[in-house]
Order: C-alpha cells, then structure tokens, then sequence
C-alpha cells in the first residue's frame, strides 16, 4: 500500500470515526458555512397578485377556517427552500382571506405579525380585545403574545397580506402558542381602535402608561390617510427646496413605535415608499432580507441586475445581500416593504452598501 | 481664663483662619445643606393672569422688542427668590408679548425653550427658518441652540407663555447665546410647519432621518386639536369601561418627542391634563419643581395644604417636594403643566410620594 | 362522483395549484411551524473529553492546518441535525487541535468567537495584531471580523473548546470572511495581551477610548486566576452569611464587556459555574441553548429529566426549553457554558421558567 | 414734562408695577443670565495641602465628631462664591479628619459622594454595612441614599478628600438625609470590602446580581496598585508603539461603573491622570467644572492662561469653560480629578473646545 492509499484510508477512518461520535471536521465544511459574503438559499422571486388572488378565492370556497387550521393563510414559498413555506429564512408572507360573514378564532403566539391591506375593508381583526378596522392601505399590528382573531362583518370577501417572524422563531426555537376562546372576544366594529385612541396622536403619550415598557410597540393601526399624507408631503417638500425625501423623487416613512421611536416590532420593520413616475433609487444591498409589496402603480425591481416588472399588489422577496433598485413606470409607483433588519441592527450584524 | 473661654477662643481664631484659607466647616453649615426634605427657597405662589396679561400690555406701548433686549418677555419671580427672575430654582416662566406687526429678532442659546399659547393666534415662531404658527391651545417647541425669531403677521397683539431652563442653565454654568441675522430668515405664514408636515403623523418617521439622532423633540409644533381630542378619547374610554385615564375624571397626556418616545428637552417635561367637573387628583410630592398654567375651566391648586383658586390664565409654581391636588370647579379643569423631571431622572435622583 | 370526491379532487387540484405558485397553505402546516412551546429539532446529547481528545489528536498527525482548511477544528454535530455541524440551531461547538510549532493562518469573518481552555497552554491565539496566551481556564474573545490566527509556541500539541455563532449567522445569511496575511502578524508571546494592559484592571477605563462604542468587549482575555477568585469569594461570602451566590452551593459570575457591563459578544453568552460537592441547582428552562463543559469535578446534568454524568471535558447541548437541573458529585463540579441567550433577550423573546 | 420723562415715568412705574406683582422684565436681565459664554461667580482657585492639613489638625483637637455635626469636614469655599462652602457651582470638595481611634456616626443622604486618599490608611468607611478600608491612592464610593460611617482603627489621624454633589443637588432641592444608628454597624477591619469581593474581578460580574439595575457603581473600592498598574500600561504601551495614552506622555483612566460601563455615579465623573516629566496636556474648555487634586510629584495647572504651580495635596478648582492645560514639572504628575460632566452629558448640555 502507498502513502497515499494509507493516508486516504487513515483518513476515511477517521472521518467514519467522526460521525460515530457526532462530530464534523469544519474544514471540509467552511466554504459552505462561511463564505466571502452571504450565499443565501433563498432566490429573488415575484409572486403575482393575479395568481393569488383567484387560488385564495378558490380556498374560500374549498377550505373552511376554524379551530385547527386557524387561520386561511396561504404563504409564499421561496423556491430556493424547496418547498418550505418561508419568503426568506427569516420572513413568512401570506395572502389571508376571509369570506363574507366569517370569522377566524382566537389565538396567541409569540410570533410577531403584522397585516397590510392591498385591497377591500369590512374586517375587523381583535387584538386584546380591541377590534381594529381594516381598511385599504393599513398597516396593522398584532404583537407577539397579543391574542388574536378577525371578523369579516361584510357580504364581501376580504384578502390583505399577513407579515410575521415564523421562520426566525422556528429557526431559534421560540415559538410559542396558546388557543384563545373560540369565539370573538369582541363584535364591535369601531371605526378607530381603542388603541390608536390613546396611542394615535402624534406626539402625544398617555400619562397613563408612561411608566410601562413598549418593546412592541402600542400603536394598533397605521392609517393609510396618515401614509399617504406624509408621504406627499415629503415631496412637496423637496418641489419647495427643503429636506425630506430619501432621494430625488423618492419619499418614504417607517412605521415606528410610538413610545420608542424604534421599529414597531423587535424582529421585523415596516416601511412605505412612494417613488415619483420616472424616479429610480440608488442601488443598494444589506443584510437581511426584505419583502416588497406594489400598493399601487407600476414599476420595476432590479434585484442582483435582473429586472422584475411590478403592478398592484405583486410581490417580490429579495435575499440578504441582493442588490436591489427601484424604478417607477410613468404611473409612479407606491411600495410596502417589511424586513428583518431590526434583528441585524439589535445583533451588531447589519452592513449596507450603497451604489452598484 | 476658663477652659471654656480657652476653648471658645480657640474656635473663634480656627473660624477666622478657615475663611481666610477660603474654607468652611460642614459641621456648621450641614443642617442648611442637607435637610432631611428638599428645604426650598422657593415659595408656592399664584400669578393671576388679570394682573399679567395688562402689565404685558403696558409694557408694550412702552418698550420696544428688539436687538439687545431681545424679547418682550416678562418673567415670573418666585418670591422666595428676592427679586431673581426665576420661578423655580430651574424654570423660567415668563409672559412674552407681540404687539401688532412687531418683529422679535433671531438668537439662539443653549438654553432649551418652549411656548404655550393661552390665547389668541397670529404670531409664527421661525425655527431655524422653520416658521411655526402659533394658536391658541398650542405647545411649540425651540430646542436649545435653534436659532429663532418671532412675527406678529396681524394688527392684533398677542401673548404666550414662555418657558425655559433658563435659571438650571445659569446655575450650571453652561450659557451659550448667539445672535442671528436681524431680519427674520423667513416671513412666510404657512398653516402648517414643516417640521410637522415631516414629523407630525402619527408612528411615522421620515425614513430620512432615521440615522439622525433626535436627543430633542423633532416636532416643532403640537396642536389643540390632538391634545384635545386625545383628552377627550381618554375620558370616552373611561366611560365606556376602558383603561386610559390617569385616575377618575382626570385624562392627561406628555408632550413627546416621536423620534424616541421620550421627553420633548432634555431638561424639560411637559404635560397636558384634564380635570371633569367636580374631579379631584391624588395628593402627590415629587422631587423638582413644576409651574402650572390653568387653560380654561376653573379649579383648585391644593399646595402643602393651602387651596389656590384659579381660572383661565393663572399661574401657580409649586416648588420641589411640595404636596399637590388638583379640584375642579364644576367647569372642569384645563391644565398646562411643565417640570424640571427629566433633570432628576436622568441623574437618578427622582423620587415620588403618593398620598398624604 | 360523490360530493367528498368532487372536494377532495378540487381540494387536490388547488393543493398542486398552490404548490406550481410557489405557495404554502399555512393551515397543514401550522402544528408543526408553531407549536404550543419550542419543539426543537436539536436533542440534548454528551460529547466526552475522552472520545474527542484522541480524535482530535488523530487528526492532528492526519490533517495539516492551513489556507483553505483554516482551522484543524472538528465540530459537535447536534443528532437531532442529521449530521449538520451544529451543537444547537444557533450555536457552533468544536475542538480546536494544534500540533507543536503549528500555526493557524489570520483570517477574519463576521461570526462571533471565544475560546475556553479545558487544558494545557503554550498557543497565542493573535487577535487584530495583539497576541494573546490561551491557559487552562481562560476565556478568550475574538469578535466578529477581528482578524485572528494562532501559533503553538510549544512542542507540546494543544486542544481548547472553540465556540462560536455560525448557524446563526449562516441561517441568517450575515455570514461576510476575508482571508488575511498567510504569516501571522505578531509571533511575541507575551505574558498579557495588549488588551488586557488596557481594559483589564478592575473598574477602570481607558480615557483614550471612552468616546468610542464597544458593542463586542475590548477585553480578550478572561483569565482563570480572576474566575477562580470570584467563585471562591462568593462562597467564602455565602459562609459569612452575605448575598453573593446565585442560590446555596452555586456561584457563578458572567463574564462581562467592561465598557457596556453587558454580555461579551452581541450574540454570545458565556457564564462561569462552580457547585460545591453535593449542590444542586434548581430546575430551569429558558428560550435559547446552551453548551455547558465540565471544566473540573464531576457532576450531573438532569436534562429533561434524563440524567447525564460528566467528568472533565465533557460537553452537553441544551436545547431551548428544555429543563435542566446540574448536581454536583462529591467533587463538587466547575462548569463553563455559553449560550445564545442575548439573541432572545435583545428581540425581547427571551422567557424563563423556574421549577419543575 | 417733556415726553423723555413722560417716558420715564411711565418705565419706572411699570417697572415698580412688575416688582410689586413678582414679575421681572427679560430684557433688563439678559446680559447677566445668557452670557455669549458661560460666565462662572466661581473663579479658578487653588487651595495648599499645606494649609489644609495643619487646619484639619487643629479642627482634630478643638472639634468633636459626632451626630449633629456628623463629620469633621472641611470644605472648600471657593472665593467667587462669598462665603458659600462650594468649590463649584455643583461641586462640594473638604478634607475629612478623623483623630486616633475616632469613629463618625452613619446617616445617609441622597448626594453623592467619593473619597480620595492623598496620604494615610487606617480608616474604614463603613458603606451600607461593608467596612471598605481606606488607603493611600484608593479612590471610594458612597453612593446616593447609602448609610455609611467612618472609623480610625489605629493611632494615627488620617485625613483625605471628600467629593459630593451637595450644591447640585442644594441647588436643585433634591436633598434627602436619614440618621443611622450611633454605633457602626460593623467594626471589622478586612482588607477587602465585600463589595470588591463581588465586583473587583475585571469584567466578571456575580450572576446573582445580572437582574438588578445599577445606577451608581456597585464596586465600593478603586485600589491604587490598580490604578497604577492601568496608568503604568498605557505609557509602557506608549513606548512599544500603542495606542492607549491619551496623548503623548499622558495617560489616563475614568473611574467606571463595572455594571454599565458608566460613570462611577450619576452626577460626579472622576478620573486619574499621569503626566510624564516634562509633558503637557492640550488645553481645553468644557461645559462643567472640576476639581483637580495633585496626588503626586509637581506640575503647572495653566487655567485660562494663567500658570499655578502644584505640589502633592493641593488642589484647583476649575471653572465651567475655563481653558485648562496641566504641563508637568520634572517629577512628573499624578492627578485625581472629578468633575459634574454627567450632568451635562446626560442632558445634552456638554460642549468641549480642543486647543487655545
């Protein structure tokens, strides 16, 4: 036997030795588990609104929603993960729908979710008791370990897109789940939460409830009114030669707890983007990945150089380190965006690049 | 000579080496120094706005506002100050009055600075060229080291309450002032500023500023109508069975700064509280020292006891310490509030007594 | 076709719909995506010192140690992973071997890293330019994208625990390496390490470096005479009769970043256990895992409820929410563990149980 | 009457108007109360050991220790001030003179204070029942609200100086005191406090104490042979080609909170300097004040331009935005510093000017 072939075969040994006793060398594994920058599994992918929309509907009709299934979500599944219902590694995007007159039970988990309305009103979503409207263009919240259900108090179907951490909190076992009552705590349907009564007025914190602390933030719904406003204002600001857009054509707010200033829930942050017809971003990657949503307009996403045309209530997942721009058809075009960037930024773990 | 007088005598020439060395004993001066309770020199004491508001008046047919005096503010002097211009041993309070089409010109200085408007409208406060229309109900805010100046765009006066950290600064040694160009950098009267077109909606935070750090309020202005109608939605919930209230029949909210849920100055805490017919506060002391102005309605300043009537545009400081209720009158009660707090809670020395 | 068979054929239909739209219906999936608590894959399993050394010793004479491999580290491979080299779904354990004279290259990457020494001595481990000795006992930090190699200076071969992020980092694609010089950058082997000189006299900073942000520790080395010392003195406390010990016969201290009094690594945990012969500690369970090693006596873990016993070396993984209880023999038992705790307590999912 | 003295008449009987209703004009004030610079009644001062000792000594056989009086401390009562025993604005500095043998009684008090030990040993302070020993160089907390008490257990009198808080929080009318027990409650002499024992271990901290907040410094005890070894490091890393001093022959160290990394208490910095032979420091102006106590060797305190030549004992006072360089003499320097720079920091008031 040559030195080779003994090596090799001492090697083999050894290796065969290493599994039986639960162990793996790192330095067969290191390119994989460490590479240059982040390679991530998951792929830059668009999910049509005109593909999910119909499937959801057909599920209102095939699919009842009730204790067990508790709630129908249908979740984009990044076709890097091999059917693993996940957007990114951290993210979980679903279409919920609910048909006129139903009602999802209540629940909590330590998940944190969000809800943004693409299209429609009628449901109300109980959060602690509390019932939120739901209405075009919202951005609502449901904390983690708030419990929680919806009612559909209309003749009409309701679809709107569901946000949550599940794949992060499945990943690092976190999860936690308790059924609520089967039925609503509440039927009421205000047309403002008592939530966003104590917590909707801007600068101004109820002397009630300073001296509690807020890592979630309190503040139940953002109202598209509020959104929208503040966007416009930002570039009638600019046409008036004052600060305020992100970038030439480009307004955009992040949705922020109010009793912190910080992103509204710990693991995920919310943002709206409004990008004027014609305008473009600057080419940017992070860690972390994101999920966008078209509210309304047309544009396109260039993700890692490729481009993705974009319409009303399409979505896109870009990865951790993708390059990503924005451009804006002759329409303008609205965006919703949420991402995992808070756990980066809470982790010492964040890096952005600007520029190509 | 007696060992007493030996003694005596001793003392007496050990005193007189001691001043002479610049030095002196703590065992003389410990009781006066370090009393069991805050020992204020200041006194509770009422202004009554019948008496400020004509005094303002004449000042103003006799004293031009301009460079030098700068201001046309007349400030409240603590009677246990002997004469110094202070309200509290860290607040300043004064009356700031704007004759028709009078002009007060730009500074700025590290002092932190805010008005509450009792009455009238027509002024705008340029904000480091920002300009900021005041109203009545209005809170606006002049952080320390933003240069700023003041219009009267109308052929009617008008009068506000300042406040500031004026004597802590002096105390403390750390004064800095700036003149700024003697025309006002801005003359344009919009309704809205643009700091509130940027800051002012609720939960949203321009996605702009995010990497600014904000250790002063952002928003220049917080208008009536949110403090009103957040008031009135505290009280709603009460009554429909809900939490919010501060205590029965008594609504508050703090003046936050949306970029960190925090106070609006580092030094200064305001708040805003509502009383219902017949509504009566818990008695409270609290380390720091706080001034009060009544808005509308009418009620009762209980300090140490003593019982203060007070209506619309009364003044009351109520010193560190000192115990405190509020009664309102069968009007009901409208109180502006402003306090030295955030002093004492950044530097670990607050301190807060329920009850009698 | 029966009504079941028309919904079963249309429920299939939409099933491969969703599956051709790269999507996921949320209600087959929710029992295991969200559990009622965290059912980890990860089972709780012993590695022994005496199955590791010599294997580890054998790929000391198998396996160079250079570019490429980088490291002669051989990973706890967690049974529950399906031979993935991960101890628990977030934490990296290994066993880091080198041979005398050897040397591992500089290289640096974005993963968090601390080396614990079971035993021997005679590796400078080089940390950004600042060689640092590795003894028996101490704790070492290299965080993230610090460039480190590390020289035996000895003739003796020299194996320590390596702990590290990297299947956080990896699941979380924030993974960012670049090679450094092929030559170490310092070969002096100093008794203390630059860092230490600086940052490790008891409550005492640099003034050089207060303006700057420590996020990681500044402090490489953790020294066992220091460990020891504080263990010792909080029993010797417990015997007189004062506070000290986490509860009877258990001290234990966390090492600590001297600039923040927080955790040393923003991801990273590392604590310090010592049971007096026949202590036991209560039972716990906590969101987040652990690996514990036996760094003298011996001792058993109850995890679960299943008992392992432990001598020097040996290494245990705890999932998260698993139950764990340590009793010490009547050797008394020291216990290094590190966990991912800080993760879940900066995303404010962190959650304990205390008893049975 | 001509319309000048119309005028004049009118001014001065709304100014006698003003004084009658509490009220004083802005803009006869504004020069005095903001100043374009900090404008200090304290002036630059030093104050001899070698007057201060003999003073102490004799107030060490005329002056009982004992309740009432509670301290034999003698304080510096700088010149700007008319008598008033501050150093400082904020700032309180005495020596503190226990004979043979004496012992001074516990109360507590919510000012801050420290000890610094120019010369001597023997005493014990005895802070919230842990008797700290009191030695040459050591630098000592008794924070906010801890009952302490002092005993001399040997034949000799010891003197050192005291730092407090007591015009800040005079000032500010935060003043809380309690009287103790008339006996110490502990009369035991060990080398080491408690204190040290739990938190003298460089960047461990005791896991029995991780849930408890920390303020103020939890370490009762800052040893010279530390503080030396720390300042000896820098210049030592100095001469290998490091970083760590402050600037070329001067390094330095802040007394820290080992729990947050923080100031040692809210409100009172303190510091340690070395200054090489012959080195200089740049000169600086800061928003605060100090004290500096020449612990030893000789140097030149050069405040705003003019020199003060130092010995070992003597102390300056510097005021709020004086400039301020230190030049060593041949010996070299050793200099105690403590300063109210918390105060202004954690307000956002502090400002530093680098450079004449």
């Amino acid at each position: 036997m040559t030195t080779t072939e003994t090596q090799a075969r001492a090697e083999a040994a050894l290796y065969a030795d290493f599994a039986a006793a639960s162990l793996v060398p790192l330095w067969t594994q290191i390119g994989n588990l460490m590479p240059a920058t982040p390679a991530p599994a998951a792929v830059p992918h668009v999910w049509r609104w005109s593909d999910l929309y119909p499937l959801a509907a057909r599920a209102g009709e095939l699919i009842a929603v009730g204790r067990g299934g508790e709630r129908r979500a249908i979740s984009l599944a990044n076709p890097g993960f091999g059917g693993q219902p996940y957007a990114t590694p951290t993210l979980w995007a679903a279409i919920q729908y609910l048909g006129p007159r139903e009602e999802a039970p209540e629940h909590r988990h330590s998940q944190n979710a969000f809800r943004f309305v693409i299209e429609g009103s009628g449901v109300w979503t109980v959060v602690d008791g509390d019932p939120v409207a739901m209405r075009r263009g919202d951005f609502l919240l449901t904390p983690g370990w708030a419990f929680h259900g919806h009612q559909n108090a209309t003749d009409q179907p309701m679809a709107w897109l569901d946000g949550l951490d599940i794949p992060f909190v499945h990943l690092t076992d976190s999860a936690f789940f308790e059924l609520g009552p089967d039925q609503l705590s509440a039927r009421d349907t205000p047309d403002k939460s008592r939530s966003e009564r104590l917590w909707g007025h801007p600068g101004l914190r109820p002397l009630s409830s300073v001296a509690t602390s807020y890592p979630k933030s309190p503040l139940a719904a953002y109202r598209w009114e509020h959104t929208d406003a503040a966007l416009r204002a930002q570039l009638e600001l600019a046409d008036e030669g004052y600060p305020g857009v992100v970038e030439p054509g480009h307004a955009a707010i992040r949705f922020s707890n109010p009793a912190t200033g910080g992103d509204v829930l710990p693991t995920l942050r919310a943002e709206f983007h409004r990008l004027r017809p014609g305008a473009t971003t600057v080419t940017r990657r992070e860690v972390g990945s994101s999920v966008f949503q078209v509210f309304q307009g047309q544009g396109t996403a260039i993700v890692d150089g490729v481009p993705h045309e974009l319409g009303p209530g399409d979505l896109v997942a870009v990865p951790s380190w993708s390059s990503l721009a924005f451009a804006a058809a002759g329409t303008g075009v609205d965006l919703f965006r949420f991402s995992d960037t808070p756990i980066f930024e809470r982790l010492h773990q964040d890096r952005v690049e600007i520029g190509e």
